[in-house]
């Protein structure tokens, strides 16, 4: 398949375009970067990929599926953090106005100058060479076209200074605004296609804000994720679900991202002017990488599909009762300590192993990696292709437990990968994260219920009393009080809904440094000794009401839990672990994984989708216009739809070869033909697209097999063995 | 079923609120108005309808489905003409600053003081009295409530100002702004709630505004329609269907439209308070008829899922090949010249005889409407319940040929209708446009091509030169020019794009009134006798090449025409007939069609769905938690999802009579129930929601009778006719 070969991503694309599986949205006025619009093609095997996805996770486990609304209120995505933090750093271009995102630009021009330096090593054998800076890097590249390769864009750097930009690349998620505007002082780093000035790093909201209603005063926005949609339902969800826990919401739909990428308006502008870019060519290539990483598969669409899970569990308790059934699958793992290490080495693992010794963090966990291993090779992503990243803690939302990534492997750059995958990036293949599957703890229900006063919890009857081990904060409210004054009350809010967790690490700031730090309304603050003590207490879960407040892994304020009469029921907060699948992305890579090219003939394209997601399962092609064929050809078309067999009928004049490879082009597995043979003895041919292969047998027969090979419950290779191969195809009018 | 009975809407939006169809979305955070979340059955149920959609519609016909972006920028809208002309007037209480639309304020005020006038006559035996008037509009209605009934609400009229009223709602719908505040002043129209004045009608757009990218500068908008990402992919589209004409383009998707209503905040605020209203009683009748426009089924959702269907046809040949399949099917019509004379009778014809006599425009519109109405029917909609309507002109795009509404009936009234069906209004029971089908001309085609100057046409190979007539527009530049100036080349352009219609109504009016008047920008102006010539001419097509820019329905300017070096090809901008669904109302119509309760009890309601749509298919009921049971509800679990057949299982310890109750109000079909003697002999009882009747059979066999059943290949009366039934259940363990 592809991959013996150097990967052509420009064919891929064309054959995209051709068969119209999906194209830049409002092509004829020009194009929106970040926008794009399926094609019949593309949308059925959307569609396809999506009943797939229903199938497998919803009804499989009687997930609970939820339609939300997309416009949410400014108020909801103000408690869930995406108001204040869902932002970038942006910084302008002070002459031409050009906008560029802060942290990609010092990453782009700081990777350049270090492949520079590398391409410089390599060109003249390691050796330092200043002429090499000297003679290449002053002049426009385009005068340089006939004495291009390494020697054009090679810069040799300090061995310092090489190091600096290292450390500076391996924290680049980490820094602030501000860090980011010192970084760029330091190391002169200008605007790249015109050498000006860039203004100070300006903090940039990614949601698309709009307003409802006609007096403007109801702020909006577009979501960014489906999630929020779910958490708000939690109490109807645990209702309908007659108060049975753990249950799991799902829901598909369309959400929105406002990316920071230069003129938004036309599409690729930017990147055919920076072909001329003269100051350091390096950039050229790093500026060409940013053009991949705004194309079709990448971040940078401004508005995709998610497919998410709100899998809502106890605490306590995050088995699984179907982790048995999924636990001898093996998954190419690579976890956070490897990538600490500085290694991308995969590790083949049984999840059962992987959960056993504390990789994966829990059972359910564990539990949707396998599934999501399970459902990602179904559709046909290539199992050596696929792998499950642990984030690195620094990566991590700070309310997160665990969190992996199922990453697929393609011949996009992940922008962050730059750095640890060069190689591999001039190779032309990387690792793009398609579904993403956390452990959120109970962040998001706690947050939403502190804000609206309303109760998010479950009440569960408790068989016996427990005595246990809590982490508790007591308040010195003597000091307390005095020191904060107005925001004491905030503050305090903030310091009693810590987790479990959060507790442990304070009380351990405490003792080594005397003190924690928090953030109120974006300032920081110290908590000092003298302020709260925090010390593990020992309660009785059943008999003591106070207890009751503790049992889960974030605690309340007493004001939010009035105590029931009855002390044997325990009530918590449920945990989520959140599985969350960008459909555009699984659905681009699942094309370049099918891909591939006839051996006798480049330009034969193929896509060989597996026939569950195939976007028409069937092509019906007459071999000729003759009008004996028009009445049989109806009589198949209707059939197949009695069937549920999606089919393209194809009865152009182009000749039944080309119909064939363009057939391939669009994956469809299966074609019927019709012939003069079917007129006279009700026979057609029936062929498969990877084998090429035809058998000929009656309407009859060759109906009930393609419905079973359109559901994957008979395979090709079955029907050769029962069937006989047909070969010589019939021509000629009689 | 519910028809027999005064209609409880509050039982059913109990029953659809308590089993979670759908909810005010952001409940708990007060709810937005006009947004909506469908919960596990309504999601289920809409999966279902959509997918039956797909089937129905996209398969059946090789339809080529998109799926195209929610964001859309400025430039196209403004093309399309949704952003100068889809708004509404808004006005604005000078003292609380509440808003109103102005048309629905001055029509709901108007029709309650008409209302207020028949129920004085009613009351009086249709004696005008004026005490009436006097006794009781003066007060508040809360002080009433002992001696409601007719007299609280009624107010006699003059002959006169009855009359005057009664014609300005007929015209309702057609009034400009400052037209609306002249009546509001001359009418005294105040501020329905408060008695406060309101601000002049000012003009407010419906859609959601947004801004792409971080420069604020590429204004965007939420889309209030799919059509125009399909009108845009046309090239690609004709291109992907091998230039083949007529083809369809489909497309599923979520579409909005910030709709001007009151405190769009908080929901029901405002009704609430308006049952203390003073002023004049009746038009808390009213204010409440508002209420339910704004309820779910409505109008007013801010967020609402379509499924559009965009046929693209030959203007000169409207017929459609499969027209035949569907002839004989039979359509309730209410037709435009009906309406016109004042009635609402509905004639049942068969879509053939529509069509010959003209009633129905073309073949292909016809088409859709029967192929809407089995549609519908499949899904559960009564067909006594369903009528199409024809839009009178005045209702219609001035660029539309003729537009149907498929129409249901249901508790909610359809605004525009308020007067003509006050009587059934009264009954509760109206009529909601859930499906548009529409000729659109070549209009959207058109505008965009003129926009982008990307050619938006077919080009056709003609057979035989032919003669035909055409009009034909001319301009006298040595007039045109001096008068029009800089605005004459915009002025030319928009005459020479006239289609043939407008051409022969212009061509009336300049012989009548010596001009006629066109809209530029906004500007209205007049286009004299002298300017310009229209007249039809005879033109030969092949052969003369000047000839082909007049073949299709809408002529073009020379410069947007190169002429083909083979003059015997016919290039033409395709017509469209556009089928739009609205998903949500016919999901709500739905579920009150299907409503019934027992006879035996009415707090038993029923939801008869057919199994086809049903949001899930199958309940698993053990008889109850006794652990025997637990791995055969695994296992039939297992085999359920293996046939695709959605299920929910029950195991709580409610009592099996109280959970099919519980399921039947979920809409599910059949039940299995596992009891004691499933675990003795492998046999399983399955019931049937609507009879409750029951067989008792083995596993395989109630499973395969079950996939049957709900692909609807099998009835459940043939089921009953083949098998005994089942009468007692085995309750006891043994």
């Amino acid at each position: 398949m592809a991959t013996d070969k150097p990967f052509d991503r420009n064919a891929l694309e064309q054959l995209i375009n051709k068969r119209f599986f999906y194209a830049p949205a409002f092509g004829i006025y020009g194009g929106v970067a970040g926008l794009y619009d399926y094609g019949p093609t593309g949308c059925a095997l959307q569609a396809n990929i999506l009943a797939l996805w229903r199938n497998h996770f919803v009804l499989e486990e009687e997930m609970l599926e939820l339609d939300t609304t997309i416009m949410t209120p400014h108020d909801v995505l103000k408690t869930s953090g995406h108001v204040d933090k869902f932002a970038d750093w942006m910084c302008k271009d002070l002459k031409n106005g050009e906008i560029f995102r802060a942290d990609h630009l010092v990453e782009a021009v700081l990777e350049a100058r270090l492949q520079g330096d590398k391409d410089a090593r390599f060109a003249q054998g390691h050796v330092i060479e200043k002429e090499v800076d000297k003679d290449d890097t002053k002049e426009p590249v385009a005068k340089k076209t006939n004495k291009k390769k390494v020697r054009v864009v090679a810069v040799a750097l300090d061995a310092e200074v090489k190091q600096e930009y290292e450390e500076i690349l391996a924290k680049i998620d980490n820094y602030t605004g501000p860090e980011l505007g010192a970084i760029m002082h330091k190391y002169t780093i200008k605007s790249p296609e015109t050498g000006n000035d860039l203004s100070e790093p300006e903090e940039f909201n990614l949601m698309f804000q709009s307003s409802i209603g006609p007096t403007g005063q109801l702020k909006g926005y577009l979501r960014p994720e489906t999630a929020q949609g779910q958490f708000l339902n939690f109490k109807k969800l645990l209702e309908f679900n007659n108060d049975k826990m753990p249950f799991a919401s799902a829901s598909i739909g369309r959400s929105f991202r406002n990316e920071i990428s230069p003129r938004s308006g036309l599409l690729r502008v930017r990147y055919v002017s920076i072909a001329f870019n003269t100051c350091i060519p390096n950039e050229l290539v790093i500026c060409l990488t940013i053009l991949f990483a705004h194309s079709f598969a990448s971040h940078s669409n401004s508005e995709f599909t998610m497919a998410e899970i709100e899998h809502f569990v106890d605490p306590l308790n995050k088995d699984h009762v179907r982790f048995d059934d999924v636990k001898d699958v093996v998954l190419n793992l690579l976890p956070a300590s490897v990538q600490q290490a500085g290694k991308t080495d995969i590790t083949p693992m049984t999840i059962d192993e992987a959960v056993a010794k504390g990789i994966v963090d829990n059972k359910t966990l564990g539990y949707f990696l396998a599934r999501i291993y399970l459902f990602l090779t179904k559709l046909g992503i290539k199992k050596d292709r696929l792998r499950f990243r642990q984030h690195m803690p620094n990566e991590m939302a700070h309310y997160a437990c665990d969190c992996w990534d199922a990453e697929i492997q393609s011949s996009y750059v992940r922008r962050r990968f730059l750095l640890i995958c060069r190689d591999f990036f001039f190779a032309s293949l990387g690792w793009i994260e398609c579904v993403g599957c956390a452990d959120r703890s109970a962040y998001d229900l706690t947050v939403h219920s502190n804000r609206t006063k309303e109760k998010l919890v479950v009440r569960e009857q408790l068989p016996e009393p427990k005595v246990v081990e809590r982490w508790q904060l007591e308040i010195n409210k003597k000091v307390f009080g005095p020191k904060y004054k107005k925001q004491a009350k905030v503050l305090e809010e903030q310091l009693l809904a810590f987790s479990e967790q959060d507790l442990e690490r304070h009380a351990r700031e405490l003792e080594q440094n005397d003190k924690f730090v928090v953030t109120v309304d974006g300032e920081q603050v110290e908590i000092t000794r003298n302020e709260v003590t925090v010390q593990k207490v020992t309660v009785t879960e059943h008999g003591n009401e106070y207890a009751l407040l503790f049992v889960c892994n974030l605690s309340y304020n007493l004001a939010h839990h009035p105590i029931s009469p009855c002390c044997a029921v325990r009530e918590y907060t449920p945990n989520v672990i959140e599985p969350s699948f960008g459909i555009g992305r699984i659905l681009y890579s699942l094309i370049e994984h099918v891909w591939w090219a006839r051996e006798d003939d480049e330009n034969r394209n193929v896509l060989s989708f597996p026939a569950i997601v195939a976007p028409f399962k069937c092509a019906l092609l007459p071999l000729s216009g003759h009008t004996s064929f028009v009445p049989i050809v109806r009589d198949l078309s209707y059939k197949l739809r009695r069937l549920n067999i999606s089919s393209r009928t194809d009865d152009s004049k182009a000749a039944i070869g080309r119909r064939y490879s363009r057939n391939d082009e669009l994956g469809i597995p299966f074609a019927l033909t019709i012939d003069f043979q079917t007129v006279q003895d009700g026979t057609v041919t029936l062929r498969e697209r990877d084998t090429t292969k035809q058998i000929r047998q009656s309407v009859e027969v060759v109906l009930q097999l393609l419905r079973d090979l359109s559901d994957e419950t008979i395979t090709w290779t079955s029907v050769l063995e029962k069937y006989p191969l047909f070969v010589a195809q019939e021509v000629d009018e009689q």
